[in-house]
Formats: structure tokens, C-alpha cells, sequence
């Protein structure tokens, strides 16, 4: 008698309802800040594993983004118990080069709720937990900003109980772009270590993927005042700030559902 | 010698910086989720220390109000470092009658940050740690309700690792109030017990006060599918729901900035 | 040019420091809260996927465990910075089969630190996060029991704001096991759902693991009151209480390195 | 008609059930890593307020304390839902003389609880929430250190996100003390600052408080690697470290039921 077992991710179960993540497609609104600047290339190079290279144009471009996210599946339950679909984070973006193509790829990234993670892993996202908090615009100004000149806002990022990583923003105008190094199908990693000890990784997939829709308000531009701070457990302040390139601010929304694997990479054991 | 303490509250320290909340006034900006409802008036009065007495006009009407709130002093500073300026909150508003006029009474209120409850004891809020989630609104509806007809908002109350509340409001049109229990000034007690064993209160006094400056956004009324659940460590479903009154969502800034000493009540020892 | 990458699980980067878990051995100090119970066998069979089936003696034997784990890496320099070590954890367990052989399966975990999750996923426990609570024992008995006749120890789960089970455990004297539904190795599954929407499972594998060493006090038995409460986003109360085998606390050293891969049962797309 | 209401600080309720702390005594068993340097005088003078002096022995002393406790009121209940009982904190600690004798004052604590702050407002304690972590000992040393000469304990301190001090002690030894700044009763203010708006404080009261029963084992002393990190929101880093005196770990049961006070200091208005 074969039970039927439910759950996109794990755990998988008779009626599916205790499943960490839904099955997609996932949506998500939210707010967006991102800062980027330029390292050492060869910091950027560091991070890219075979079969990937550095992007030809502008190769040490490095993305810092803040998310102040909301989110859910396309039943829209976990709206109504938020727990289930708030969650922030901070990730960094480079960017690389497979096969020709230019790809964006998440090197770092911080969540805040489990379900996140869970998504994380199916998407290829290295995600661990983090603290992150994000200064929201509101239409009444006595504590927060507006999105329009002058408008300040602060995201910080701190794991391990310490602060690595934090920026002020301060928008100046509206711009045509919301930065770059995000703006192409994300490659990603999927991995399994062998569970023998010191066996060699079990899986290894390249994965590609990115929205399958998306809305954007107007995008802004400000003055960034960026700070990373070393820790033993991290290594993002190895990706030093050379240059700021810009700061911007912008209110999404995006439904992600699924992407293609471009390479079964998984060694021979 | 003096050495100058410098400190709203505490700890009071050579430069203040290290104070748990900064002088009035407050600022604050976010979103209030509110739920009105009747109980038996004998639970309100159950509540309200002498000299208080049950408010005569509808004397068992409840209020249960979320707030998703940014805050700061007049600094601003808070803002920018926004694990300082962000909290949540859930509390309990009842009326009561004090020398002939009305006031409104917080009895219950949870927070999610410490100097939440600093300015709560302020205030004479009587503030303990809770886990509150509320709907947000936002421009892209992917995730997220608007703050219009058919808009559906939902609301959690946690503490102690237990559910407390949950409400879902769905908006059905704009409304000419934000709910009236809450209308007041509100009249406080701030004790200290009796540092001795047993001794008595050491203080006790009646304070009032109420918003220095009000800005809000239109109020919108909704339908109410609101559930309290029981708690060893919680008196809250004590206040049982007879008949929901109403439901209402509205943005608003608010600014605080001191109130006014309405009795000393310390016992004699 | 080729660029190593370090770091077990992910992610994998240039100084391996950042990784989200250290590579096996893993060792752990901890102190083990079990009670076994029967339920409907029919309730262990719907969540057991193929190849596995019910164990052929007391099939519907369930275990609950919280553990509250102090853990490191062979380098303990995760015990230094103790963020990094201490985790608690509950979790259940049943038995299956699986070609003839007996082992014990994790269904549900929750764990309350990142590096918990990342270990989980590699060693096949589906772990969400919670929020666990075990009492401590502690040599002065002004607020702790002792592990003696008559300690009683509390022990409670909760996930996304509500609880889900708690125990009393009062200790009547030594026992000569610590239950038995978690004796044996764990027969888990590793997966990767497909990348494409709607795509089957990209990987699928069934391992086996257990201690590779372990060290144990005494055991001791006790009386056991236990609740297991629903939640819209849990089924363990599905696992319905029938009859309490019995309860056990143990304080225990244990080292993990590893596993066995019993089958690859990926299936063909 | 007069409604009893019952609970001893707040709220103050039919039932007395939802007050955030119990009547006093309060009963507590943990663990203390205590790190004694001494820093410039001027530095622990300019937190002494009037009355208050510096002690005449040593008065640069300063005592940086970690405590990881289980805590209960004499009903014992809260050790059965040890959400209720357990809690970190880090405090420091320094003496000064009133009235020519000699007390210990808590000028700096964090805790992770509210009960925990509930508890400080009623004895003094500047109480702020934060994040503790100290290494366990324990029976099995596959990842703890034992208390006994080599073992290890790391201690970690951090508010808002940020690092704000951390410790390795290394026990060599039997010691005869625990320490000495923290020996004295303490001597603390109770204050409420004045309601309206740029008043003077409303309440201010110096009260001394100790255990009113104790019971430790035995004392040992250690080797310290002490590091303090500045915050913009804290003042702990400017008690500069001149020279360490001694670290110090023991085990103790205590119980706290009440004080004495010492002098009323509310200023005339």
C-alpha cells in the first residue's frame, strides 16, 4: 500500500500543511535598497566556482541589497498570519560569466524566518539566519521618511550578534535604473555533501532563475555612507569598498516559479 | 564634586547615550488595526482600581489595537539605525470615569522592544514582551492587501510562546472614525511596589496624558472574524466577546510629549 | 585559473569561514527530555514514504525528545563564542523497515539556530525553526530540580507563535534505557525538488547515520503528563496520544561523522 | 463597590495571573562568570550620582558579571514552562560609599527576558535587553569544558545588533572568592521621572537590597582574555580596561525577598 506523501520541500506528510515552503509559484511586495560599489576583482573571482568566470564589463561590481519583504503562495493564506510572510534580508550580488552569458549570483545572503531559508535551498540561495532592519517610508513624516528627495533611510545587518554591515541612504532623484549587477538570471549552486564522511559532494547543480513576473514603482537614487565590519564567522568585509558606484530605493512586487538547470556538475565518485 | 547624570529614564550616565529611551518628545509613525467590541461591562470593571469607576455610555466596550510602528525622538537619529526606532505592539483600551469625566485605559499591552517598554513605564502602560504580526499594505499587490474595499488585513497576538489573539479584517468602505474606546486621554497608574517585604506601594500615582500632535489618513471600517484563545499567564480572553462593535484600519503620526499628574495615591505606611 | 572554494555546506568561499556549518566530526554535550507513546499505526504509515514501511514490532511507537544541546566542531572554538554552540531542539521519531532492517525516522524537528538547520539538512531532519523550553537541572535547588526521584522537569514547543506540545516529566527512579524508538540508525531522506515548475524531484536519496560515537549517564524513568496541541501549520497533533509508553532523562556526549547511503532513488524525468 | 485587583507590580488584575512578575521571594539557580579589572576611578565616579561616593578601597573596581539562571517564584510553577523561568544577563558592577558604608551598585545589566526586567525595575536594576551567551559545563566534555583546572568558558555581550563585550576565562584553580565588587548589598534608585513635560523627576528613592538566603559551591579562578567594543548606544566600553584583577566561575542558589530604603530623594518641585 503506497502512502502518498505531501510537501513541495520537506517535511512531507499526509496533508502537506506542516511543509516548510508551499509549492511555487511565490509571490512577494516589498521594498528594496541597494547599494553598489566596486572591489578588487580578484575578491569577486575568489567567490566563483568552476564552471564560472568573472563577467567581462565591469567585473568587481558588487551589489548590496536590503529587502523588507512580505510574501506568500498563490493561495494567499499567509497573509492573513504574518508570521508566515513578513521576513527581511541582506544579500550580496556579483555577477559572472557562463558559457558566454552574463549571470548574476548571490554570494552571501542573511533571512530572518525559516520559510525563507527553505525557499533559499530550492533556489540556490546560500541563505543563513541574520538580523536585518530597514527604515520604511510612511505617508506621516513625525518618524519616517518619504520616498522623495531628502528621504534618509538606514539598513543594517548583523549576524552572531555582530553588526557587519550598514548605510545610509539619502535619495536625491529619480533614476532610470535600480542598480545593475542584480538585473540578470541568478546562477546558482545546488549541493549535497556525501553523507560518508569525507566522500566527496553527493549532487551538484547549476540552476538558473528569475522572476516570471514583475511590477517596479519609480526607482530612486541617493548619496550613500557605507560601513562593512569584519567578523571571525564572515567574510563579507573581504569584499572591500573601492569605489561607491550608487544607492537606490524601490517598491516591487515579483512572482518567482521555478528556473532551468543549466549543468549536472556532480563529481564522480 | 557633582558628576552630572544624564538619562531620560535610566541607566543615568556621564554622556546619556546609554539611556533606554530618549527624552519627550516621541515621534512616531505606522499603522493601527483596531477592533471594537462589547463585553460584559463586569469585566471592565473588574479592571479599574479605585478611584476609577465604569465610563456610563456603553461601559463594556473593548478595544483591540495593533500597531506597526516607527519611532523616534527628536533627533531622528533612531531612524537610521532602525532596530532603534521599529516596534510592534497589541493592547487592551477600555473607558473608565475619573471625577466625572471620561478617560480611555490601557489594561493589556505587548511590545517587541525594550524601549517600547521604557516609554511605557513612562506612561503608565503596562507593557510586557509579546510577538505581534500584522498585515502590511503596499504599492504591489503580489503579497500584500491595499488599504481599500476588499482589502484583507490579518493580526496575531503571541506571548509566552502561546497564540492570544488573531483577527482578520476585511475593509469594506471608508469610515467617519478609527473606532471611539481609544478617543480619550488616557488615565494611568505608575507604581513602585514597596521595596520591604510585604510593605505596601511605595508610589502610586494617576497620570493623564494623550498625543501632543495627531496627523491620520482617512479611516476605513471593515468586517471583524476576531478569536481570543485562553493563556495560564494571560487574563486578556477574560474579556469575552459579546458583540463585535466594528473594525478599522488608518495610518497616522503621532507625536508625545508629556501629560499631567492626576492624583497621588501612595498609601500611608 | 581555478579558485578553491571552502566551506562544507554553503556557502563555499575563498577563507571557508563564512560557511553556515563546519565539516563533520560534529560533537555535542546535552541533556535528553523523551517520552514515548502509541498512536494509530495508520498515523506512523501515512508518513513514511517508499521504500519504507512500518517496523514489525509496536509499529505505532512514537518518541518526543527535546535536547538542549551545547555543540562544536573537532576545533571547539565554536564553544568560545557560545552563540555558535548552544542550540535546543525537539523532535519526533518513529521506526520503519527498510529491507528487513529496523531504523528509526525523524518526522518533524524544530531547532532554534541556523547551524542546526544546515547540519539537519545534510544528515536528512527536516528542521523548521521553534522555540523550545526544557527545565535544567542545577546543583542548588532554590529554582531546579535535581536528576534524582522527584525531579520534575517542564519541556515545551512552540512554532510560529503557538504552542504545539508541552510535557511534565516527575523522575520516579533509574531505568535501565532512555527509550527505544530512537535506538537505532536513522533512515532519512535527502531531496532536491526539480528547478523547473511542476519538474519531478531533481534528487532523491535515502541515508543512513547515527552516532560514531557516545556517551551516556544514567537514564532515569519517570511519570509523564503530555499535550500535544493542532496548529494550522503542524501535524504532529495528528499523531494522536493513545497510550504514554513512558518517559526518560539522560545527559549525554555524542560525536556524529557521517553516514551510509542506503539508495539513490531519484526518479527518472 | 471596590474591585480587589491583584498582581504585584503590572498589570494589576482580577486574577493576578497576567501581572509580569510574582510576589517576591524570588528563587534562583545558575551559573556566575564574574570578570573583575579595575578602570580610572573618574570613570565609576561619574556614575555615581548624589549621594553616592566613590568607595576608599580601590574605587577604580569593576566587576563585569555574566549569569545564565533559572529563576521561580515560591509556587515553583514558572520551572514547568521554563519559558517562564530561564534567563541570561550580563551586568557590571561597582562599589561606592553612602553615609560611610560601603555598597555594590549595578550600573550596566542586560537580560533577556521580561520578567527579568520587571524584576530590576522593582530593585533598581537598569535593565535593558540584550543578547548573552556563556559556555556550559558540562558532564560530557564532548562539547563542554568542566569545571576544573583547563577548562574553558567563553562569555559574549550584545545589544542593538552590535558586539559590546566578550571574555575567555580559563579556570586554573580553587579560588577563595568569587570576586569582591559585587559582595556588598546594594545600593540603587528607583525613580519615575516627573509626567508633564521638562518636570523633575516625580520619585526617586536609594534602596538597598541583597539575597536573603544563599548558597554557592565552590569558587574558581581563571585566567581572562576580556575584550570590550564600543557602541553608539552604550557606555560600557568608556570603563576602560587598566588592569584585569581575576575571573572567577561558581554555581549558586539564591533567594531575594526584599530590601530596605534608604532615603527618599524626590526633589521638591
Amino acid at each position: 500500500m503506497t502512502h502518498q506523501q505531501h510537501g513541495f520541500l520537506y517535511p512531507r506528510t499526509p496533508l502537506g500543511r506542516a511543509a516548510l515552503i508551499p509549492s511555487p509559484p511565490w509571490q512577494y511586495s516589498g521594498d528594496l535598497l541597494t547599494v553598489e560599489y566596486r572591489t578588487d576583482p580578484s575578491h569577486v573571482e575568489s567567490l566563483l566556482p568552476e564552471p564560472l568566470s568573472l563577467a567581462e564589463d565591469d567585473p568587481g561590481a558588487v551589489a548590496l541589497i536590503w529587502a523588507d519583504w512580505q510574501s506568500c503562495s498563490s493561495s494567499r493564506e499567509e497573509l492573513l498570519d504574518p508570521i508566515r510572510a513578513q521576513y527581511k534580508e541582506a544579500f550580496v550580488v556579483v555577477r559572472c560569466s557562463y558559457e558566454g552569458q552574463t549571470f548574476s549570483r548571490c554570494v552571501y545572503i542573511w533571512v530572518d524566518k525559516d520559510f525563507a531559508i527553505g525557499r533559499g535551498l530550492h533556489q540556490g540561495y546560500p541563505k543563513k539566519l541574520g538580523s536585518m532592519w530597514q527604515t520604511r517610508p510612511h505617508p506621516f513624516g513625525q518618524a519616517a521618511p518619504q520616498i522623495a528627495p531628502g528621504g534618509v533611510f538606514g539598513a543594517t545587518l548583523a549576524a552572531g550578534d555582530r553588526r557587519l554591515a550598514d548605510v545610509v541612504l539619502t535619495l536625491t532623484g529619480e533614476s532610470d535604473t535600480n542598480g545593475f549587477v542584480n538585473g540578470h538570471p541568478m546562477a546558482h549552486h545546488r549541493i549535497y555533501p556525501g553523507i560518508e564522511s569525507g566522500a566527496p559532494d553527493a549532487y551538484v547543480e547549476l540552476i538558473s532563475s528569475g522572476a516570471s513576473s514583475f511590477e517596479g514603482g519609480q526607482a530612486w537614487a541617493g548619496d550613500v555612507d557605507l560601513r562593512l565590519y569584519d567578523s571571525p564567522t564572515e567574510e563579507l568585509a573581504q569584499l572591500e569598498v573601492e569605489e561607491v558606484i550608487g544607492g537606490y530605493y524601490r517598491q516591487i512586487g515579483v512572482v518567482w516559479d521555478g528556473g532551468t538547470s543549466l549543468a549536472h556538475l556532480t563529481p564522480s565518485s
